[in-house]
């Protein structure tokens, strides 16, 4: 068949892969943002990213995901969602971002489809080193500004596939709190996630009936104000209430 | 910056979309394939695949999946879901596939990244003439033989998004009714996309308490049995009782 083999003038289709890391500090939910530097008509221009990459050609979508976070966070063990795929020739409207990709990347650049990955972890487990030339840093989200190519848009769908995956799976959220918690910081990740406040009674009342967040009889250390109770969630338990 | 370009043995990416349409007649749940035939090692074989294509390079994700349909089956408007991206190398571990591909788009083929939708459709609607040389046809899924590249598992993925689409939003599944169904259709669907069967009184009792399902003062005509009521589903009610 290679006889056969004509070439023609197709894009140049880069695939990479994005991932939406985000933390929660116990006040604030953060993403994490790479830092990027690059120059356009003369000039130098700082601003951020999510962390990303280009695949490998023997590289499969989730080990690519893997290995950017890897070589970025040090985070070898995450657990990471692909929710969707992005490939808008809009995504290189801004020529600032098409020559800093083909000057990282010395090739020409066409397209570059990425798909899309979130990971929530404990902002503790995730130790920022400078990781080679990259700098990262945890932004909270509400103040982000604009970011390199479709960032915005990617980090906006993340959050709306959070709220969504917290709903199908109500564990999913406890993925971002430390392994003993207060009433006072799951609810206030509840709000930071959804936007709106919660009543604080009823909210109480909500947590009580979940048999799988077990109320522990240690109080938080090293505290201004009184100490508050810790709880704990239970997967076994969680697993077992919804068999 | 173009002085600094350079060739690197890069794989050549092709990125396609496949779309799982599924409909329902009534009894069985079935997904649109295309016959596909292709020789290898000088035997001709006939196998199936799902309906996709590579995009074409000033287009977007959403608009060559919407293509792809709109030239198999001529359906114009259709809500397509992007669900899934698959790039992993075991795509085209079968030469088969790729020597297909290659003979297809007279090019040589490394890696397809493909991006995977869903469609729910009336199958009434989904009229199937020839479309060129491809022929397509409705297989109950659970009929379904090997099937091209992975298309075996974007179809068993497709299936659990629906699942769990339908759980987060119940309106969902009347995509794949008539405009006037029985409850007999309507617990049927149920069955075939849980792979379970529902108690027919409990199922009965359910629907009644859905304000969004609407009992008509209508029964089914030139049936057989004795005629059943006919129920329809209310969007606008539907959108109210979930706000």
């Amino acid at each position: 068949m290679s006889e056969k083999t004509i070439t023609m003038p197709l894009a140049v289709n880069h695939i990479s892969v994005d991932c939406v890391v985000i933390g929660f500090d116990g006040e604030k939910l953060s993403v994490l943002l790479v830092k990027r530097m690059g120059e356009e008509d003369g000039q130098v221009f700082h601003d951020m990213k999510l962390p990303g990459g280009l695949i490998y050609t023997d590289e499969n979508l989730d080990d690519a995901a893997r290995r950017v976070l890897r070589e970025l966070t040090g985070i070898k063990t995450i657990d990471l969602l692909q929710f969707k795929a992005y490939g808008s020739k809009d995504r290189t409207k801004d020529k600032r971002d098409v020559h800093w990709l083909e000057h990282a990347i010395q090739m020409h650049v066409d397209r570059i489809v990425t798909i899309a990955y979130i990971a929530l972890v404990r902002i503790s487990r995730a130790l920022l080193g400078t990781s080679g030339d990259n700098e990262i840093c945890w932004v909270p989200i509400d103040e982000v500004r604009q970011l390199a190519f479709d960032h915005n848009i990617i980090l906006r769908d993340a959050i709306e596939v959070v709220r969504r995956q917290a709903q199908t799976d109500p564990s999913y959220l406890f993925n971002l709190l430390p392994p003993k918690f207060t009433i006072l910081q799951l609810r206030t990740l509840y709000e930071r996630v959804y936007g709106k406040r919660q009543d604080v009674r009823n909210f109480q009342k909500k947590i009580n009936q979940l048999d799988y967040v077990i109320a522990l009889d240690e109080r938080e250390q090293g505290v201004a104000h009184r100490a508050a109770r810790l709880y704990r969630f239970d997967r076994k338990l969680f697993k077992r209430a919804r068999r």
